[in-house]
């Protein structure tokens, strides 16, 4: 059987593998037909060499020109992907088991699109490079692009919105300027090829340097080591495990190449007390929907939740386990039934309950029963950090706080973490509690809610999907939203005295745009510099 | 003979000290009176924790009085350092035979007020957390606190405007929120004491808890990577030496907090032909006051200089030259005199000549003597690397390339640097050899300069002191110029739903200021949410 091919310098091309493997159907356990190789050390070297000359082509190219091009690109590259819908719904259906309707058609896909436009239009209007002009020491300064390829590696669990190919990172990286080496997700490696070959023709569609976009399916663990951690590679973006994450940031980390990394999160829900008085049913049903979305299978899922031990509590919890013995959904693979298998024994075994669920659904698919788990306030903080692992299916762990004070000290030992809820009462009789505990919680979480769950992460200016360490490498980055996700994937560059006709037009006295905003003498203004 | 106080949690007092050292007057190069302790693990975990409380004591204040109360603090701090002018002019010139007058009463000192008086109004006014608020989704967000204490180590070229206690570092992480504990550098203890004395009268002045600035003169390195690691520090600011950079890094990156790292540069000069057939003296003479200033141990010193090989160049050099004559000043310490003859000495090893220096010279203080170098670029395309190396004196080396292409490939392997200068013609002669240069050098420098030697470093809201690795540890961030250099010191805090009274007043509908700029719905603008 003939391998699938790479795209390495604007060829599809045989791969030098040095392994190869399969993509497994979900629901049915049985892999599909085309096999994908692991590219060799020298292949993943010529796409760094190829990466780094893309780079090189692109800023040749005249700044106003590049930014144009790099829109253009980006538009063409939504219109292919909306071209070849059906055949990428079917095939991400075929490798994911994600429900075809809603979920791929309806809401990922146009999602997907959505960001690459909206990427398009940032890099037109530019306004996500925060210019400064110091007109009176005519010092001027703008993000630029790094210099070198993006490698992304995208996570199994979102085929297209955060594809390695197509999504949040890819679309901030050459929204920014850069190229990017897409390393495919091995569970959707068909998929990543489908949306690559549209991506491809919207290179050639527009002229961009043929290695813009590159692929690749897989690495051993060195190659992967010395991919991020290339003299010629710019940055990394990696959406996926925390081991796997951690291991990548050490080999970039010692490089000093700059690593963004969204590995885990638990997502901590507080449900106050009297919110439990107020709408006990309510907030159980909204529970129970964000931990299932997704067959719980999202970096924002509720996977801990902490109330206030008293019968109302218990009563919640109740309710929450009614739904839980919902049939399970399929989940991505077969290693979603190890590691949540894993997980749940490992919450166990540091003095988690079992409620209900804690077992794999034997069956022609991969499932695993919905698992409720509780423990007390006491027992969890004997041994907190065994009990703020990820378990990435539809798993959550109650926590029974005995008081306020205990409530406040399980946010205290929270580590990093993507999002943090707080439930509360309508009228305010939560409020003071609120006080207590919000102020915790919010140096622990890039986005913190109120009385609204988790799993919702919309391409907004002003989202953070992002967090302190160990959700993410750095608490001050966003992998979601435009402009600011742009900011990971450049580098600052200041003009001190530099004439002006060699300034980039984004810090030339005229505006590039007539819309672009820049910070002028210490205002913000749409204006030329006067 | 009693040891000098450290001050932990608002008191002076003695350490429980694992080791003593005394400050050395390079101008004599004997010990000055004070003895001042190395810290224990125990008493740096007790700073850790004292500054832990109060990051959480000042989030307990409501934002728009802790803004205030930091701003107001900033300023008493100012005034009080100029209240010790002279003593601190005094001690500083002891501790480092920098000049009394200019450098250290009229220059650096009016800088660091300057600096911590710009904070000041940066805190109050609030721009600097690039406020976003999507009105549509009811999401918004903004850089707040880390949560943590942020620990300033300080280096030894500036005992004012880069010190832990007082300096760029120390300014942007309490402008954004976070206490600091200052790890003296160790060639000026008694100046960073004095420093601190001054802040810790402002902080009983301002009613700030008491936490806000302590003070440690050294750790052993071990103390020192558990104090970049601690579970309870928010990040570290480190300007110092690349060998010292690089092991706090690897134990801060291990433990996944924030370092930010200014650790060496060359600073590469490319004088392109035609500027030396224009005003080749001037230029020398510019190369020489830029090398020798601070007695040439500035981060921005060029210490690398390009040229086209040619009868102009040759004359270049000898004008160089003979600037170097000149007596050497006195260098900050006897590690010094070690460090530049150490580089010096693997400069030769590796391919360079000398062209004049190279040599301590003896006498009553620390000196040695001004030293140039030379290397074909045949030579240093040979060795590059070995040839890149930092020499923290009136050290610079002058390498001679071949032809245009061979001051491209030269450009194309320099490491990471601060700053890169090209001198070009000013009728335009050189301009098609710059454009083949500029891009190249773009890549590699965090501020491009134009026909200005580098070693001014405004304090510019469009300044980047930083730039790629490994001169600093991350491409995106600068150390001198507010706003900017706070977001090192911020999180990403994003609200999502949050009830509005429980906003911060940043993100509040009503501006909290009348003045703050905040990106609402795509436009920034001072007005409030309408």
């Amino acid at each position: 059987m003939s391998l699938q091919p790479i795209l390495i310098n604007g060829e599809w091309r045989a791969s030098d593998a040095v392994g190869e493997f399969e993509a497994v159907n979900p629901s049915t356990k049985t892999a599909l037909p085309e096999t994908y190789p692991v590219s060799s050390a020298a292949e993943v070297e010529e796409a760094i060499v190829a990466g780094h000359k893309a780079a090189v082509a692109l800023r040749a190219m005249s700044p106003d020109a590049a930014a144009n091009a790099v829109a253009r690109f980006l538009e063409a590259y939504a219109d292919a992907i909306e071209a070849r819908a059906e055949a990428l719904v079917e095939l991400a259906h075929a490798e994911t088991a994600l429900p075809t309707s809603p979920r791929l058609r309806d809401v990922e896909l146009p999602r997907t699109t959505d960001q690459l436009r909206q990427a398009a239009a940032v890099a037109r209007e530019r306004s996500w490079c925060l210019a400064t002009i110091d007109t009176a020491r005519n010092i001027r300064s703008m993000y630029g692009a790094l210099g070198g390829p993006v490698v992304v590696f995208g996570p199994n669990n979102f085929p297209y919105a955060f594809n390695s190919a197509a999504g949040g990172d890819f679309a901030a990286a050459i929204a920014a300027g850069n190229p990017v080496i897409a390393k495919a997700n091995t569970g959707h490696p068909g998929t990543t090829k489908l949306l690559t070959e549209a991506a491809f023709e919207a290179i050639q569609a527009t002229g961009m340097p043929p290695a813009l976009v590159q692929l690749l399916y897989r690495v051993k663990p060195d190659v992967g080591y010395r991919l991020v951690s290339h003299p010629l590679v710019g940055a990394t973006g990696f959406t996926g495990s925390r081991s796997a994450g951690l291991r990548l940031k050490e080999a970039a980390d010692k490089a000093g190449k700059p690593i963004y990394l969204e590995m885990s999160s638990i997502n901590p829900i507080f449900v106050l007390p009297s919110a439990l008085e107020e709408r006990l049913d309510a907030v159980a049903g909204e529970l129970y929907a964000s931990c299932s979305m997704g067959v719980g299978q999202f970096c924002t899922k509720p996977g801990f939740v902490v109330l206030l031990q008293n019968d109302k509590s218990e009563a919640f919890l109740e309710k929450v386990a009614e739904h839980f013995q919902s049939p399970p959904g399929v989940l991505l693979g077969a290693s979603g039934v190890w590691t949540i298998g894993d997980a749940v024994e490992k919450l166990q075994a540091a003095g988690a309950q079992l409620v209900t669920g804690g077992h794999e659904v034997e069956g022609p698919s991969y499932r695993y029963a919905n698992t409720l788990l509780r423990v007390s306030g006491d027992d969890f903080l004997k041994n907190p950090y065994a009990l703020q692992i990820e378990a990435f299916g539809v798993v959550s762990l109650v926590v029974f706080a005995q008081n306020v004070a205990q409530m406040q000290t399980i946010a205290k030992v929270l580590e990093g973490n993507l999002t943090g809820c707080l439930y509360s009462h309508t009228g305010g009789d939560d409020d003071a509690l609120y006080d207590q505990v919000a102020p915790v919680l919010r140096t622990k979480v890039g986005r913190l809610l109120n009385d609204k769950m988790p799993t919702g992460v919309a391409v907004s200016p002003a989202m953070n999907h992002g967090g302190p360490y160990p959700a993410t490498g750095h608490p001050g980055f966003t992998a979601v939203g435009v402009p600011a996700s742009l900011l990971r994937f450049g580098a600052l560059h200041s003009y001190d005295a530099v004439r002006p006709h060699r300034l980039p037009p984004e810090l030339q006295d005229k505006n590039p745009t007539g819309t672009m905003w820049r910070l002028i003498d210490g205002a913000w203004t749409q204006k030329d510099v006067a």
